[in-house]
C-alpha cells in the first residue's frame, strides 16, 4: 500500500512509519515538526536522544534498505499545498496523527487553546476536504482518544464508539437507536477530538469517505521491534508535565529517587496500551477498512485499565520509590470507574503487552539508562484547567522552591 | 446592558442591534463585513438598497438620537485583538452572529468548505477563550440552527436541545439520561454549528460560562419596527441561490413572473420564523440567561413548520405564479416530517407572526417594490452537495441556456 503518514515524526508516528515500512508498504511522512518546535518552546527534550527526521530516515535506509520520504508541510495552515501534495502522492491510505496531542499543553494559556483548536480542527478538515475534492478513495485512519467518552457515570461498559439508546416517540413507543457515544471531553485537546468525530460522521455520510477512528488510551513504552534496530532509530520519550503521560513520569521519578507524584487521591482510572500494540492496532485497522457508504468505524485502542494509585503502587514496589499526593491540576472527578470494550482488536488478532510484564524494561532500559538527561524541574504538571486550580498548584510549587532555599 | 453584537452588520445582526438599541441598551457592533465581501465575490447584492454600516449608524443616530458603535475586526482571524477589544468594552452580554451562515455557500467548493470551517470554529472559540481568560461573566448568546438536529426519522417531536434516552447498564438496568440531541448536520455549514455545541458544553462545564444557543429555523421577512423607521435603515434581502432562503426565492420568482422553482418533490419540511420574531427571541434570551455552572440553555427559535411544496402553493395562490420542480442540489431525504418543540419562547411571551399573515406584505413591499433590481440569473441554486448532484443541476442549467438561445 502507498500510505501517507501525517504527523509521522511524532511519538506514535515514527514507530508507525517504521513498522509499516518493515511490512513492505510505501511510506511518505508529512509533518510540520511542530512537536520539535514545542520542545524548544517548553525548554524540554526527549529523554532518549532523538535525531532529526532526515537523519532517522537515512539510518532506516542504511539498516533496512527501505526508503521513507519526508515532506515538511503544515496541513492545518495550507489547504492548497496539502491538496497538491496528496494529488501527487495518491495514497491508498492516510494515517492522520498531525494534531497537538497533550491535554495539559492545550490548557496552558489562551494562546495554547487557540492554537490547539485551530491546528487540530483545520488539520483534520483540510485532509477530508482534499480527499473529497480529489475524488480520492483513500482509507482515512485517525488517532482519536478514549477521552472523547469522558468517564462513564452509569456503570455501563464503554462500547466501541456507538451506543444503543432507547428514545420515546410521540405515541409513547420506545424506539431503539444506535448513536455516536455522547461526547464528554475533559480538556480543549479532548474537545478537538470530539469535533473530529462530527466531521468524520458528516464526510462519511455526505461523501462516502472510508474513515476509521482509533480511540486510544494512554500510551506507554518506548521501543518497538523496529526502533530497537539502531540507537538512532529510538522513539521519543516525554516526561515533562505537559507531554509526559502518567506512567512515564512515575518511571522517571523512580529512576532519580524522587517520590511518585500522584494527582489528588489517584482514584482516576485510565485505559492503557503499549506503543508496540499501538502500531500493531494501526496495522490491523489499515487491513480492515470500512466499506464506502458505511459510517466511520471506531475501535477502542487500549488493552488494560488501571487506577492511578494502583499504577503508582506497582512502580513503587518495583523501584522502591515513595508515593506523594499533590493537588490535581485537572478539573475532573476524584474517583472514577472505567470499563471499556476492546473486542474488535482482540478478535482481529491483537496480543496485548501488559504493564506488569513490560514496565521493568522501561525502568531499566529507558528511565535509568538516560537518567543523567533528566531535568527534574520539568517533571511537575504545571498547566491547570482553571485559575482556581492554577493557584493551588502554584502554591505547592512555591512551597517546593521555598523548602529548597531553606 | 452593554451588549457586544459580533456580526452586527448582517441579516439578523442589523435588526437585532437596532431592536436592542431602541430598548435602551448600549450596543457595540463588531464585524469584519465578510457578508459584503461575499456579495462582491458572488456578484450579487441585497434586493433592498443597503447602505454602509457607518451610514446606517449615522441615520440611526439622526432618527432616534441613539449611538451604536462599530469596530471593524475579524474575530476568527485575530484572537488577541478580539481579546483586547473585549477587555476594553467589558460587555454584560455577547451576541455571536459572526459566522458564515449559508449552507449552499459552504458546499460551493473546497475553498468554501475550508473557509466556513476555519471561520466559524475559530470565531466561536476565540470568543469563549477570551471570556475565560478575561474572567468575564458576560452572557454568551449564539445563533445556532435547527439544522443541528437533522430531521427526525423516529416520529418524535424535536425537543429543545436535550433528549431523554434510556441506556442499559452492565447489570441490565435501564438508566435514564438527558443528552445533547445527537448531531446530524446536512452540510458543512450545519456541521460547524454542531461543533459549536460541543465547545459550548465544554466551556460551560470547565469554566462555568453562561451560554445560550438559539436553534433557529429558516428566517423570512425583511422589516422590523426599527428598520422601517427610515429607508436607509432597511434590512438586507437575499434572493440568490446561495444566500436566498426558500421563501425569498419564491417571492422573487413570483414578483418577476417566473415559475416557483421547487427542489425535488418539495417534500422537505422546514421550520420558519419571521425576522421580527427572531429579534424578539434574542431579546427574550438575553433576559433569561442560564446560571453560572448550568449547562448551555438551548431554545428552538422557530414558530411554524411548512412542507416546501405547500409553501410554494401558498405563494402561487397569492401571486398567480406557476410551480416548476427542479433537481435538488442537496443530499437529503426527498420527504421528511418535522415536529418541533418551541414552548420555552412561547411561555416567555413570544407572539408569532405567521407566514399566511405576513407573506403578502413581503411580496408587495419588498419583492415587487424592488423587482427592477432583480438579476434573474442569480436565482437558481447552483452549489451542489456532491459531484453527482452538481452534474444533474448543471445539465438543467445548460438546458435552460440552450432553450434561451433557441
Amino acid at each position: 500500500m502507498r500510505i501517507a503518514v501525517f504527523g509521522g515524526d511524532g511519538f506514535i508516528g515514527w514507530p508507525t512509519c517504521v513498522h509499516l515500512s518493515s511490512l513492505g508498504h510505501d511510506i511518505s511522512i508529512v509533518d510540520n515538526l511542530s512537536r520539535r518546535r514545542i520542545d524548544v518552546e517548553l525548554g524540554v527534550q526527549s529523554l532518549t536522544p532523538m535525531d532529526s527526521i532526515q537523519e532517522r530516515l537515512r539510518i532506516w535506509k542504511q539498516v533496512t534498505g527501505r526508503t521513507i520520504r519526508f515532506e515538511l508541510l503544515d496541513i492545518a495552515d495550507d489547504y492548497f499545498r496539502t491538496r497538491h501534495w496528496l494529488d501527487g502522492y495518491r495514497p491508498d491510505a492516510i494515517i492522520h496523527l498531525a494534531q497537538q496531542r497533550a491535554a495539559p499543553y492545550s490548557m496552558k494559556s489562551d494562546w495554547h487553546k487557540t492554537y490547539t483548536v485551530n491546528n487540530n480542527v483545520n488539520a483534520t478538515h483540510n485532509l477530508l476536504n482534499a480527499l473529497v475534492d480529489l475524488k480520492m478513495d483513500a482509507h482515512f485512519v485517525h488517532m482519536g482518544t478514549m477521552g472523547v467518552y469522558g468517564y462513564s457515570d452509569i456503570g455501563a461498559t464503554i462500547p466501541e464508539g456507538y451506543l444503543d439508546v432507547g428514545i420515546q416517540d410521540d405515541l409513547g413507543n420506545l424506539i431503539s437507536k444506535e448513536i455516536l457515544y455522547p461526547a464528554n471531553p475533559g480538556s480543549v485537546y479532548h474537545m478537538t477530538k470530539c469535533l473530529d468525530q462530527l466531521m468524520f460522521a458528516f464526510y462519511a455520510k455526505n461523501d462516502s469517505l472510508r474513515i476509521t477512528d482509533l480511540h486510544q488510551g494512554v500510551v506507554w513504552g518506548t521501543h518497538t521491534s523496529q526502533t530497537r534496530l539502531h540507537d538512532q532509530l529510538v522513539n521519543r520519550f516525554d516526561y515533562d508535565g505537559d507531554y509526559g503521560t502518567v506512567l512515564n513520569r512515575f518511571l522517571i521519578e523512580a529512576a532519580i529517587g524522587h517520590p511518585l507524584t500522584v494527582h489528588g487521591t489517584g482514584g482516576q482510572t485510565r485505559a492503557f496500551i503499549h506503543i508496540q500494540d499501538s502500531v500493531r492496532c494501526i496495522e490491523i485497522a489499515l487491513n480492515n477498512p470500512p466499506e464506502r457508504g458505511e459510517r466511520p468505524k471506531i475501535f477502542n485502542q487500549m488493552t488494560e485499565t488501571f487506577r492511578i494509585r494502583d499504577l503508582a503502587k506497582l512502580v513503587a514496589e518495583m523501584s522502591g520509590a515513595e508515593i506523594l499526593h499533590v493537588p490535581n491540576p485537572r478539573k475532573e472527578a476524584a474517583e472514577n470507574d472505567l470499563k471499556v470494550s476492546n473486542e474488535q482488536f482482540l478478535e482481529l488478532g491483537l496480543k496485548p503487552t501488559t504493564l506488569k510484564v513490560g514496565m521493568l524494561e522501561e525502568l531499566v532500559d529507558v528511565a535509568r539508562k538516560f537518567a543523567h538527561r533528566i531535568d527534574q524541574s520539568k517533571i511537575p504538571a504545571q498547566s491547570a484547567w482553571t485559575p482556581e486550580l492554577q493557584s493551588q498548584i502554584s502554591s505547592i510549587v512555591d512551597l517546593g522552591k521555598a523548602s529548597r532555599k531553606a
